[in-house]
């Protein structure tokens, strides 16, 4: 465990902590019975049943010590991201947040970068990654044409991690990348979601997805997020104020912990233009709200929506792309908010399911909802409704 | 010098350049005889005129090597400015840019770090710069409180830099910001204008500043620029084609430059709030626009505006604050609004008088504008007007 | 009842209808033991327990005719509101709305005149109105000062209402303003909400307010919305999935009722500056959320905020102004932000309450909320938990 | 001429004034060899080059009373805007104005009515006039299908006409509509632009057009302006400071003339989506610029622009909609870029040099602007450049 002396924390470690394995994720709310919403999920009930999508996690655990953090990077697919773009949007729903990248995916209407998760701090080592990364698939960067647009977001875990100690750097990045794979995710305690915590409890990655029927376009649309919000007594689940009943253990606390933020990443292979990204993008809001947020001043809340129908390519063949997009005033669109806003809630709520009780420096430690105290308290209030 | 192999550019560079000395700057414009607008500069014509304002430069050169980069940070005031923060806004004028830190000035309100200027691919080491910077006087982040939100911004300088070495380390942003100081204000090749051109000839750094009078209130307002944009037979100086006359001389290129980007900061004293600094800041395109630039696609436009009029603190003694803001139907908001016009047009133009020839990467070299000529084409149209 | 020819519709009525007795309002949720939220309302429970509020409504029924609209009418003060104007907000959470004066809120940060909420053809007769209005009682518009900038905003009412029949007039909007008062506010089939529907129900106006205590600065903040929103199916009350259970009949439809709309209006005696009601206005979404809504693709849904602390003068006396502002880093902005949610949450299921069965054109009937089997069927959930 | 007593303008005038003939308007600026920008005009050097679009004036004038307005129509095409949408963005560059209709535009990314520019209060009534037009021919709006998003952007003629009196009417909203036509489009004081003032002078209509060469996709655009901004001092025509030279005659004034604003409409045939098209429209302030102004406090400026590359079916006949849009990477982007700013600037200009004097209410008279004396100095200048 590195020492911390009187500058502690006002310098990146010199050396660059190995990933560790993250403790094993608690079974998933569905697979305990807990449906939210109406729509289905996909197979996977992952931001993955969207096709090409992959997700890598590097996970920051020093057993001993204070670090408790993490990187978790979201591929929109799996192919150069630079020369092969995808449309997207950005809502910022509470601006109290360090998302880099997000003003030129307004312009622009394209990732270009992996999506990376992170903690507070780390948004410049993120950066700096995904930047190493665009350039060594891509010389051309910096030398004939001009830029890449890293696209970060981030969540304070400071309450379990020594985010003073900027323990993630650029490798983890990188590292996270590479690993990203399509297929079932990893959820809870995991990559940025490390020392999140979430409605008082220990919180971190979610994700859900959800299926839009065929005489609705038989899209998919997925959802991961990085849950580090709301007050305990704030929680809502399947309508239930749960919050009011089940409570975290007190810890005496020198300071209160941060207040929290959530990142919503959202896939889609609908093919929605960028204004209508920006549209589901902004039905995050209503996803969370149902999790019992009141929207707190220091939540910095952001989402992030793409499709991946088409690809928009860095060097363009012509004056003009062919695109299509969806026909709004038909059923289609409002399906795909109804699956953003089911697809946030539960993907909230699985990771307040799947993130065990940890603990983390100076004594804090989050406990892991206490899923069979909550399961019998929405099992009497169901078993009514 | 570094050597490039295969991968180069891929990695930062393990060790940290050493600061260089900047090459002379060249005499400023109204040194020379040309004033632009009609309101007056203040004695500097800096935006240090603005009380508080500090300027700071850290200039990367490795003579015989690509490195043509640096770092300028400019402080709103020279106290600790998140404990302390100052009432802020930013306009993105053409989002194709990297800028950081953005989004929560747009929320909040309030610029609580230096402010940085970089080239594009170093938003992550400036980024993690102002970390440091920000932790080393704040205890308390990342233990009591929060978070920080550092506000970085950029231009491409690759047209002369090994932009892919990523040269500039959160060492330089510290050293920059160290080092800042109120007073006279290095121009043209210096910090973070070391490598950028704009209008097809050397760019840079450049500053300028108006004083409203009296009876509009007195106050004082600055601009700098990170000027690196606009295409040679674009340029207009005090309305006059410049760039269809004067042109800068041919290069082999293997590839077309980058298409630049113009950073705008704006200080005043005067006592605006966030959302009347907005106004300020929609202004800087107009400045811009009287310099001839058409706003390219690829030229990543952000103005930033701040008021050191009063200050923001971080820990608040009670619910409420105390504010003056500026009466928008008097006079005060036109004046000011022509200020933000006047100072930003004749801070590229110094930007461009101040900077002198630059050679840089693979042989490219960017001419310094031959001011003689300018100038003689300038007082032939002028004198006949 | 007016006839309608083959331009039925095409042109307003001839003569202006006079104002209707609005049918009598059911009781409201709260007196019938349904509390929803954790702070407390203000005496009235209303937007009017924010001093200086004032609601004023025209209802508009023809009732052997098809005429189900009306005019609401709401003063920040009592004053002329032109030469003393309120600082406010506006946010945009849906924009499929026609709203009008909302980008100069947003660029000044003030309400000149009263907010008219109307259907949504009839924006323009509202327009005129509040010009008239603004013109008889400033004889200097137009003459030696600008101009006014009239605040409506509207839903779609056409499922009850003859909306081509563009039946309201300017008239009603000068009769809806001289009638308004201080006091109980009329909620349910009334004014604006005569002919509004909402999830699947008889909708309308509603409103509510809540009390910060006195550590949090002891501020009142009050909610009316114009509730038109919403699927039946969708329906949640306190939590409970009503619409699932308690469905209106059916009714044979020619083509299905339009989408709908909800208009959210908030008052504070809070400091707050406009950036900071911006921040009020955009937990407005939170609270229509946890009414059910998904936020639906026709569903033009406004929030727009205001702040009686203080007036700011037409003709300011000096270059500055005095203001007072929230120390957002306290828990003043949490309480207010809770604030907003709980009274929009309750404003729409107050209007769901009040609102009792009404028919309308070609033979449509809105019912009224069944109240009794909702309230057995919240105490049935409510008793569990 | 009407009669007004103490309540004059408080209501609007019983009869519906007819018609006037429009003073002729004075020669173009190209007509007279000023030639603005670089890019080739079209063959009409107007709005109306982009196939399709259609301009319809009515003028207002009581030739011995004082009402000096209109309303000026552009329609993106001359079928049934409902029923086939064009793609649309608006972009406000300062919303000190009561534009209606900007926020579904900026939501839904189409334009659904005609384009109505008129005098500031008469907003209402051209919003009147635009849903009687689209009840008209769409029966189905209010019974079937939802409603009508109405644009209308207006400026502030009080200068020279009694604004009080409300003399836009409904009526000839539809007369502009009905009278549009393709071809050559009437400037200066005609329809909305008939009491405007521009830079001291006589204000108005202006238009310009420019193509884009067939490498870069042979596109054409046309900018539309309502020219009512400015301050004499500043007026700039071609670079040269025309404003410190040629100056307007004094008038002795009850109070200042009122502040001004422009509306910027731009048509063009290149596919660009709403996304891209909201880049183009932000474009416009670069145009207003290059004319002088400082963007003052009280000159409301939006900018709408539109492609008529394709409709939009309101009744779509499947989940998605096939589009083209711009591969912005190219220079494409650019060069419609530079068509925005060069047709706007012109466009301005054009307004300026066809408008005559025209004198108005209480005494007031706007001069035309003196051409020759112009025309002689931009030679004097020019020669020598």
């Amino acid at each position: 465990m590195a020492q911390f002396g009187e500058s502690g924390g006002a310098a990146p470690q010199a050396g660059v902590l190995p990933p560790a394995t993250p403790p094993p994720a608690r079974p998933r709310a569905r697979a305990l019975g807990l449906a939210l919403g109406r729509l289905s999920p996909g197979p996977l009930n992952a931001i993955t049943d969207v096709a090409g999508v992959r997700v890598g996690h590097v996970t920051l655990i020093d057993a001993a010590g204070p670090v408790r953090t993490g990187v978790t990077a979201v591929l929109p697919h799996g192919g150069n991201l630079f020369r092969e773009k995808v449309v997207a949007a950005v809502h910022v729903i509470n601006a109290f947040g360090k998302a880099t990248g997000t003003t030129q995916v307004a312009e622009l209407g394209v990732i270009e970068t992996p999506v990376i998760l992170t903690n507070t701090l780390s948004v410049g080592a993120a950066f700096e990654g995904l930047v190493r990364d665009a350039l060594r698939h891509n010389p051309e960067i910096g030398r004939g044409t001009g830029s890449v647009n890293p696209l970060v977001a981030e969540c304070n875990d400071s309450y379990l991690n020594d985010l003073r100690g900027l323990w993630v750097r650029p490798e983890h990045v990188l590292a996270a990348i590479e690993g990203a794979s399509a297929g079932p995710v990893r959820e809870g305690v995991v990559g940025a979601g490390t020392g999140m915590s979430c409605y008082g409890w220990k919180g971190g990655i979610g994700t859900s997805s959800r299926r839009v029927d065929a005489t609705r376009g038989g899209y998919t649309l997925g959802v991961l997020v990085l849950a580090n919000f709301g007050r305990a007594r704030d929680l809502v689940i399947d309508g239930v104020r749960v919050g009011e009943v089940v409570t975290p253990p007190r810890q005496r606390l020198a300071a209160p912990p941060p207040a929290g933020s959530c990142i919503v990443l959202i896939a889609t292979d609908a093919p929605a233009s960028a204004r209508q990204l920006g549209r589901l993008a902004r039905r995050a809001q209503t996803g969370l709200a149902r999790t019992g947020s009141f929207g707190e001043h220091g939540s910095g809340e952001y989402a992030v929506a793409w499709s991946t129908a088409r690809t928009v390519p860095h060097w363009p063949a012509g004056p003009t792309l062919s695109a299509l997009e969806l026909a709004e005033d038909g059923p289609v669109a409002d399906a795909l908010f109804q699956a953003v806003v089911e697809a946030t809630e539960e993907a909230v709520i699985d990771a307040l399911f799947t993130a065990d009780t940890l603990d983390g420096r100076d004594g804090h430690i989050r406990h892991g909802l206490p899923v069979e105290e909550v399961l019998a308290l929405l099992a009497e209030s169901a078993g009514r409704r």
